[in-house]
């Protein structure tokens, strides 16, 4: 049972996305998981041999204690009744408290579907009756995390303060060479450079120095008043 | 200096808008006042000694340590200099960690112009070499409350699980009796039973019994991944 | 012909969200109807001879005239080409002037598809030179009404008065034993309570007892000032 | 009593935004006024006779029953305590049932203040025990029109239809012709074009031919559903 | 390789809602294309032979340079692999700078599918080592235009001046007889009104004649002042 | 008469956030200055004479010809009357094509006052038969620059690219080192880096290097699809 699950349609949207909240979640304690949905392959650079050694250098520099690839089509993935089976079960099986999924609004096809699925899945899941995998399980927690292909900034639920996790993205980030994303791949601004500059960003929104914002669909919960003024 | 200072128009406003927040706030074991800036009077019914006597029963239902009355003009409030000064000054007496202050959009002109004071005489609680009471003092956490002149839902950024203080939240209610909101004032629905029906709303939306909303003007910050996790 | 006809993704959808319009239409003497997509089983306490019988029960507390279950497949319903054929059909053969449907921003799969198969049908059904059954009709009014299983509050474009016609309403709402809504089912806040005092809250923003909101993609047209006025 | 009172910054500004829903109010056989705030003059081609005459040319081809001017400073008019006293009062003496004012966007200074104004005066005009004139009134309705200085379409909450009304409202807006508001003013687009234009593009929205829009601060409540269904 | 292509789901939709842009752009000495993504036919009135002429008639009203149509199913379009993959093929074929696709929110089932396929199929058009056709190929720039099913007003990111192609659109619009869009068909306001009297309004509210809107998901880039000040 | 002009309410303001704008603006050949409102002191490490020299500095990194401070009340700026005056006289005098004025959501009360004072103004400009100074004028551009008080992201209409006035925006930035803005002042991230992240975050969401967001009330017009096309 996990307690964190990021569910990231290609190996590396986790890391670039929300590597600083994973690896803040490893060293306070917390048991986390990134399921990849596609392996990302082919890209013009890259092969499922390198993309498998990268991810797991990734998953090693993030300190992640569980990554499974659910080897759904990469760029025709479709919300449809097969794939929603294949996440259900998955969360049946890993049943995590608190859910990172993609935001729906992307111009990716495979983001958009994925972040359909999420939801689709995480209500099939709680279901009985039903000759789904495993025991019916209702996901308590689920978040969104903004996905890169559009360069959008819809408004956030919460932003995470990642000041001391962002070396560790980074170099998680940087182990995607055949993505474009090491350090020093080509002239300013590169992919690399817009990670860190955009958790520069958010860390700015909330006085701190790098931080990742998270959506929320519904209202965020506060439950005592000494958790809310913990940061004030 | 006070973890929490609740800033309301008129005595009545912290009670129907966060009595439940407050009465919590205190169960914690922080220090909370509440700062009223008008008198509040007249009112048909009501007069200046009944209404002190009814905010004192109020303040002791809901526990609050600290509560003082700035004596700035009801029905007349302006957001100028010298009500600004005056409001100022006591920010930097009291020194509070947050403040609650009342929400801009109203059609009631007392709560639009404390909206604005509370944001400005927070700017100028900051200022050094000036001719302002006591040292600059930047408090530095600023929600705002909904007030209830308009029927409208803004979006809220945090709302705050109030089940277990929902009846000391409507006992302090109660005790305006003057202002109509005693439990059996009138038929169904009553101002008390507004009250608390939308507390019970906000829960609704958290998941709980009863809850009181907040609204921010910037990011809600979270500093660990427990402290987002603990209500899930 | 009907003059109002909600379209249901599983029967209780329609007695949750709009049963108090339902009995404020039939007792204003329109011809009133429901039309349920799905049977909704299998549910964990339901099956499907329960079910129908909860339902026969609730439509006659709400004294609707007309009642129909399309056997579109529950848990797995998809907008496709061939479930718009079906609805299309129902809405040729129905006629109704003002449809109901369901809003498209949820979290359940079976709500967010069926949002978008009454657009679609809505749109086929004025279709000529077809093989769609019966001849074209375009439903002349369309407003969507809020499911459940996010806890969002999206612009209303009206909210309706049904003061008059919540006891009804909940009296359906209890019909569903089998689905959880008996009135004494569990503890506060059971599902029978979130019912009613979300009524209440809609109720109290404009300022009556209970009301339910409805939203258009499209303004909202006035004909008369003296309609516009008739509330005032 | 008036039923209804459109408070107008500038003689001219009732015609402009809301010419037609005067004249159909007025053929609906409800007790209509508009009350003038300023004199609008001088401005570069009018004076204060002509602007008056023209008024009154305007207010005859209107039918309206009822004008006044309140003789605020024009080009200086400040939402200041004074002004909210000269406003209330005359809001108890004429008790609308429903108050149009200006809406609060706009560029042109007096027309933000006189939006304020109104929202203000009418919460004052409730007020007992003050040394205001008349009996305490609570003007139950209250919409916002649009103004012009700006070219912006904020969310309408109702349009109405004003096809049968047009000619009315255009005859009445070329009554001003100091203002440059004459059929065969200056080239195409002239103001007149504009304003005709503007009527039609409304009226397009909900599938007449002109119409007006009206804002809310509330919610909009639907007391039948046959109210809801009659323009479907 | 053009510099602008119109992706229509319709023959007539291009024409429609872009019809000045494409007149104008076309005048600017721009390559134009437009690819319709069905014939839109059978309709109440019209056949593939008519439409074949007045979609032909209306190219030349505009002097668009290219047109194509790419024969998928109308009234049953879908956004699936097999159309994503036509649609796709023909950007590559056709390399365009900047495409005007549909805008998403609309209630024509065919209008929806082929704004989701407009996103899709530039997102693969760029994809190496696939069976897809032709040369990777990513089209830099994407607005959206607004359909008309649904008579909404969206935020524009820009508004085009037509002023000067307005008698341009019209013509082409006016060749679509069998789509009831001559100028004299039927009473006030017929569709050819309307179309005439919306590029009206939004040249009113950028102070001209006649104006189209754009939308786009991304910020508006402005790459020097002088451009931004040019219409000041 | 001016191109552009910059309305700050302190000296630093128009640096901090419209500063690589500026030094575009003047490398394109235009005509800019900048009108400061007060001389933003006391400050707590400032004085007039320091300040007066930082500004100098700054003026001449961007290469701006003209600058003047109106010496209104620092801290105590308030958009009355005679503010409204001094401002308007200045706008006749410069007679700006564009203006940038500060955006009014801040919880600085002398930005929020600065920028009603700019709409105020630029509508005074224009009146005739008035005691103003100079000749009527109608300031035809108006943009709003984002003011830092506030960690916020409203919706941009524009974004302007400065990737190569980067350097002078930060040249001019720390010249104001008694503000505090100098390069090397304090801990990372010190107010310096601030400036320049977020100059990168907005360059990153129209990708490119270095960006500035500019907002407009009213729509963004296009006079030329090449001028649109320009960046693509």
């Amino acid at each position: 049972m996990l307690d964190l699950l990021v569910v990231a349609t290609h190996p590396d949207d986790a890391e670039l996305s929300v590597g600083g909240i994973l690896a803040k979640a490893v060293e306070e304690g917390l048991q986390v998981g990134i399921l990849d949905l596609t392996t990302g392959e082919p890209t013009p650079r890259g092969s499922d041999e390198t993309r498998r050694k990268e991810t797991a250098a990734a998953t090693a520099a993030l300190g992640v204690q569980y990554r499974e690839n659910l080897g759904l089509p990469n760029r025709k993935l479709q919300a449809d009744l097969d794939a929603r089976r294949e996440l259900t079960n998955a969360f049946r099986r890993l049943r995590p408290r608190l859910i990172l999924a993609p935001w729906e609004e992307d111009v990716h096809p495979d983001h958009v579907q994925a972040s359909r699925l999420c939801d689709d899945a995480r209500f099939w899941a709680k279901l009985s009756r039903s000759d789904l995998d495993g025991e019916p399980y209702w996901p308590p927690g689920m978040f969104y995390y903004l996905s890169v292909h559009l360069r959008i900034h819809p408004q956030a639920s919460v932003v995470v303060d990642i000041s001391e996790h962002i070396d560790k993205k980074l170099a998680a980030v940087a182990c995607y060479e055949s993505q474009g994303l090491a350090k020093e791949a080509g002239t300013f601004p590169n992919p690399y450079d817009d990670i860190r500059d955009r958790a520069r960003y958010w860390g700015w929104s909330i006085r701190t120095a790098y931080a990742e914002p998270l959506l929320a669909r519904e209202e965020v919960r506060v439950d005592t008043m000494q958790a809310l003024m913990a940061g004030i």
